[in-house]
């Protein structure tokens, strides 16, 4: 095998989902598809980490710094919704279900995975909220043992300040067939029923 | 979403078997990784075109031209396999079933796709096999409509040549479970039949 489909090939694999057989299937496709798209995909991914920047305030990944959900006029200065990822930021944005401030905690509590607190980008959020004018903080990681435990921490994290720590709420989802729920989720759909 | 990641995912999208949302995962899990890996990731992708190069003698894609296997002392001159592509050498070459010299295709026939005569890597065989000493020619396309249009291409391009030309056989693979075989395989593997 030639050297640079080899080396290729290798590199592809270690990406999550790509067998090494899917590997080298991937560069036959690079080799096949127009030199010019190979040149632009390789070299976008080469500069990704150059490009992209963390916020110093939120953590959300941006092309600036501080990102553009910061730095926004129209948005409201009283909530902070925590999230685990930037993909979660993107799919509670795209759900127009907030118009808040976000902090990026990157990761979730996992002592089994070696994710403990000081792996998750806490610090910032107690000092955001001790420079005052935030009202509630809403904890959007997701209903798994990780996330509960990384809700749990992200109050005591704000223990002691004059702030609201609430979460989002865990139910059937909507359009959800209630015969496939598990048992934990209708569990929680029945303890947090409301009045209608 | 920030311009670069925006970028790399829309490109990753392109890729076969990457849907939009795997590509979004894929480009997250590029900023995860540690920026040496995308680096070198990026610079294999973008230098592939430039560092492989098709041999002018059989096709195969390999480092140096003439490639590896053309210019290999210890092969046998007499033979040549037709491959459609260059993972079908390799996949013959680890078989160690064949010794000769390959000559590689580049795709199949395939009218409903626009793949006609002239896609394919077919002038050189005919010279190859006129410059004399080649006595047979195995065409190793698969068993399928494309494949066996390929085969009788093949055949017409080195007609009126003394060459002999054949064609791996067809039949139930080894190990594999006869309830579970086609009727087109079945039908050939009983055509193909041999003395034991």
């Amino acid at each position: 095998m030639p050297t640079a489909i080899h080396d290729l090939a290798a590199l592809l694999a270690r990406l999550p989902g790509v067998g090494k057989r899917s590997a080298t299937r991937l560069t036959f496709h690079l080799l096949d598809a127009p030199e010019e798209y190979a040149r632009r995909l390789g070299e976008t991914i080469a500069s990704l980490h150059r490009r992209v920047t963390a916020c110093g305030v939120c953590g959300n990944l941006d092309d600036a710094d501080p990102c553009a959900i910061c730095t926004a006029p129209n948005r409201d200065d009283r909530t902070i919704c925590v999230v685990a990822g930037v993909p979660d930021l993107w799919a509670v944005e795209e759900s127009s279900a907030f118009r808040g401030r976000f902090h990026v905690l990157h990761g979730l509590l996992s002592p089994l995975d070696g994710k403990g607190p000081d792996d998750l980008n806490l610090a910032g959020l107690r000092s955001r909220v001790e420079r005052g004018g935030v009202e509630e903080v809403v904890i959007a990681t997701r209903p798994s043992v990780e996330g509960e435990a990384t809700a749990l921490l992200v109050r005591e994290t704000l223990a002691g300040l004059t702030v609201r720590v609430t979460r989002i709420a865990t139910g059937v989802p909507h359009g959800g067939e209630l015969e496939y729920a598990d048992r934990v989720t209708l569990g929680r759909a029945f303890d947090d029923r409301r009045d209608v």
